[in-house]
């Protein structure tokens, strides 16, 4: 399954090159997840709420184009990895009128509690782990 | 009593006009706020852990002249206003080098428990009301 | 005339209060001004690409109830000073779905060109002049 | 050669996961890259001065251990790639007091003009090039 969202670049989000930051792209990534899990029928913030909480582990970027104060992106989410501790996704960021890829990247979660301690989803949250699992294709 | 603090601009701070974005100044004002309570000799981090939170009730801020990436501001902060559940510091920021007055601000804070309940912090934690309280020469 | 805009909080903008950072509601006011100059029908986009830029001199928020990730919020936007070198704007920011007002705010601006010099709109460009007028009914 | 800054983790940064959110950490190695520049004797800011852009090409973050609101972090930064139009740093993280690894990352830099245009730094600016080149000890 992929899920899309539309983000309209915002003024603070540029930079004086006269383009966005690059760190703000994994700000797009956090929209795009939270996007993500709305469309596959949990949305994050109900994850926490039972006190499922996704960590992030490793994170990566590739910046192909700019992207520009008020040239809406369209950002492209699927699973890349989901195993019983971990969880991962990876964003294709484009321009969206034009089609342009303009970045990709990933981002590597953990299941933990609100103590940080790791936990194991398919036990602790077996409707979260069948939800996360029937929406990827790939090696679980 | 007057806390001062030196701040660096950061990249990510600037936007497209190639200044400094003005909603960041609030960011440094944060910086300012936790400078001057280490310089009365009470944390704001050891302020939350003894479950006294400060969130913001209003703010202001005035721009004067615009700050640079990496041209160095100075903040200078006092309190302007200290009651049993309020609490409001304004700020002065400058360039660093020339004493440019850049802008200038003001934050006016609640004192609340971590339930977000008001408390009177002269009842709730006597040490820091009188810490505080040490430091304002204005009417309380 | 007032413009309407949907924000859904981002994770980033949290603080570890459990709410959103007193900081971005600027961001959001920014947000709601690049809608409010789009339901005018002319972009800041636009305007910048016309040489002229609106940087920011006065702002202020009084924050009533805190905003958190993930739900809704509306800033509805109306123009409360127009004048020949200054265009001042107001911000109501409502929980969507219960109408709650969370917090106000405003902000002011100059008119100037890149290179920062203040320019009178009414001369400079009697089109976006005349299109900010007509969106606004009180005193000019 | 390696570089070393110290950063006061900021309220604004944390999350309400009680941690500093993730994607600060591409702010704060830009701290350190700016920090970079002036050890070795070349101010970012007088590189673009100069017409010397470094955009990102790509970045990396791998989290170990959460970093906290006013726990100072120092971050240790030095080359580990340079050719005539690239050039990337890498990035250790540290919680200051204790020496404990809460992450590391790197970023990838492309040399180019303000039209954006790819440059040769041996070609375009010796000094510059001859500067980077004598902090790196690896294959160029």
């Amino acid at each position: 399954m992929k899920s899309s969202v539309i983000i309209n670049p915002r003024y603070e989000e540029t930079d004086q090159m006269g383009i966005i930051y690059h760190g703000n792209y994994f700000t797009w990534f956090e929209v795009a997840r939270s996007k993500f899990f709305k469309d596959i029928g949990y949305s994050y913030r109900d994850l926490e709420s039972e006190n499922v909480i996704l960590p992030v582990i490793d994170v990566g970027c590739t910046y192909i184009k700019p992207a520009h104060y008020d040239v809406d992106v369209r950002v492209e989410t699927e699973i890349y990895l989901f195993k019983g501790v971990k969880f991962g996704l990876k964003y294709s960021v484009f321009e969206n009128d034009t089609n342009l890829l303009l970045a990709h990247g990933y981002t590597l979660h953990g299941f933990v509690d609100k103590e940080m301690k790791p936990i194991n989803i398919k036990k602790k949250n077996k409707k979260v782990f069948d939800i996360i699992s029937n929406s990827f294709e790939g090696v679980k």
